[in-house]
């Protein structure tokens, strides 16, 4: 079985879509809890206006943080941990405080790309174009997002010849892998698979990650037909932190652990077990369930672990 | 496209797991929405011990009553309504009533089979064979569940060649068509692969019906797996009555309209679009939220129709 190669967005896309905003120490927490739960690669801030997102206030603070505890050991040595850097001013703070890997982000549309980033894609691009150039002379590696790549709330569905165009630029300006962004949660997987394709026949699947949100409740399903063409790089959200996944409008993060168990199964039953801890820590956090549902162990034993008068409220009665 | 053939189990396998039970009224009212919405087979109850499963009340009174409307024309004639016959005595009730069509149904475990209809599955099949034999000679249809086959939560996971014994059985009664039911909501989409792959060897798909429930969030991956392989008819819940589907250890219905959404897409949307007022309705009987989330259109259009203060909740503040 392939490799599952996960990017966790937790402590970025998932606090960044949380109307509480966590505390330096809670971060500094949430991110050693992840690491310490064998993540290998976890995105923890964003060097964007504070103005602009709150959440994501102290980045510089937590990076500095998290590289000590790394540093000293407490983290292994082998996770990889990254931060969004909107243009040159975020480049400069990711590379003061020590980061590796930084990540670029473009919109797919110039509607959805104007209100997230204010400029235009081309605009855009022309900013990451020396962006990536000097990190990558500073010996950064860089990894880029395309937002709205299935779909986008103002121009609705993106053509495929522009995703693959716009994957192409960012290629060229030496990022080593392209997260293609579900930002809506409206992707299915008809639609996963044609893109794809089209994908392809320009690029190797290899250099490509899926970034999907679940409005629909069809994230899982996204991954699956991804995964069967031969994806093996996902970005997930512990416990779905980031937006409610039950909301009729919401776009929820699409949970790692569910990733995991879809992908890994019974494979990855100890680092979803532990994820499974820090759900539980987020929770109280957060002051609302996270996904739970999709740690749910698949395993029998699991199953046979259900009180029967559970199991019995949905089954027992004539159940099919 | 494959034609989408859905068998509308709300009325029974919904309604049997909600703790609320509807009132006579209230499910003809049920029902009839059903039928007026565009859904051309609907399981409208079970002819169980009143004792056993209370919801299941007045499945007489309902099929005459449901009946009398159909052949007053107030419902299409080319609505095809069942109900489940546990023995002798419900096949001779469901004839009474006039139903052309009844299900068995059987357990794929011993133990889950004797949790649920108190017989080993020999014992069922026993029965089984005589209420088909009767049925048939009555110039009724009959159609065979198998439960717990993706799993059972005493025994686990459940061997493929029971399972495709069993469809074997079941066939030779005269059963037209099978229902292979993921009661517990175990089913991973590699199983349902797995398991097609067998089946298909020694039946054609096309006799074979998938029941999803969805305990860890996979329903809809299932399906989708089972659609690429062939299987074309589903049974559905709308709104996933019965069970709520955001409990951890819930195994609550698939939702009939996230089906048609799934494998239709917008060629359904007329037939989702009244589906959906029944599950507004449904959420006035029950006092909570159904599955709003899968009758998110997927269209661009309503998508733009979201206010984007709200979409930018979740994504316009730096959104991927």
């Amino acid at each position: 079985m392939s490799e599952i190669n996960i990017l966790e967005v937790g402590p970025r896309d998932g606090l960044q879509n949380e109307s509480l905003t966590f505390s330096l120490k809670d971060k500094q927490e949430f991110v050693l809890k992840l690491a310490s739960a064998g993540l290998k690669r976890i995105e923890i801030g964003s060097f964007v206006s504070v103005q602009a997102v709150p959440q994501m206030a102290e980045t510089g603070s937590l990076v500095e943080h998290t590289l000590s505890l790394q540093k000293a050991g407490v983290i292994p040595k082998d996770v990889q941990f990254s931060a969004l850097v909107p243009n040159r001013h975020g480049l400069i703070e990711a590379v003061n405080r020590g980061l590796q890997e930084v990540a670029v982000f473009a919109g797919c549309s110039d509607s959805f790309s104007r209100k997230n980033i204010n400029c235009s894609i081309e605009e855009s691009f022309n900013i990451y174009v020396k962006v990536c150039e000097e990190a990558l002379s500073k010996g950064l590696r860089v990894r880029g997002y395309l937002s709205v790549a299935f779909g986008c709330p103002f121009e609705g569905i993106v053509p495929e010849d522009r995703v693959v165009e716009l994957i192409r630029k960012m290629k060229n300006m030496g990022v080593y892998e392209i997260s293609l962004s579900d930002t809506m949660g409206m992707a299915h997987p008809a639609q996963v698979e044609s893109l794809l394709t089209a994908v392809s026949k320009n690029i190797s699947l290899k250099e490509i990650a899926l970034h999907f949100h679940d409005g629909q409740g069809l994230a899982f399903c996204n991954v699956w037909a991804a995964w069967k063409m031969g994806v093996t790089a996902f970005d997930g959200s512990v416990g779905g932190l980031g937006g409610c996944p039950y909301s009729p409008i919401s776009v929820g993060n699409i949970p790692t652990e569910g990733i995991l168990r879809l992908l890994g199964r019974q494979s990855e039953e100890k680092r979803i077990n532990k994820l499974t801890d820090i759900i539980s820590w987020l929770e109280k956090k957060v002051g609302r369930p996270l996904s739970h549902r999709s740690t749910t162990s698949f395993s029998p034993a699991a199953l046979k672990s259900l009180p029967f008068s559970v199991a019995s409220s949905n089954s027992s009665k004539k159940g099919m």
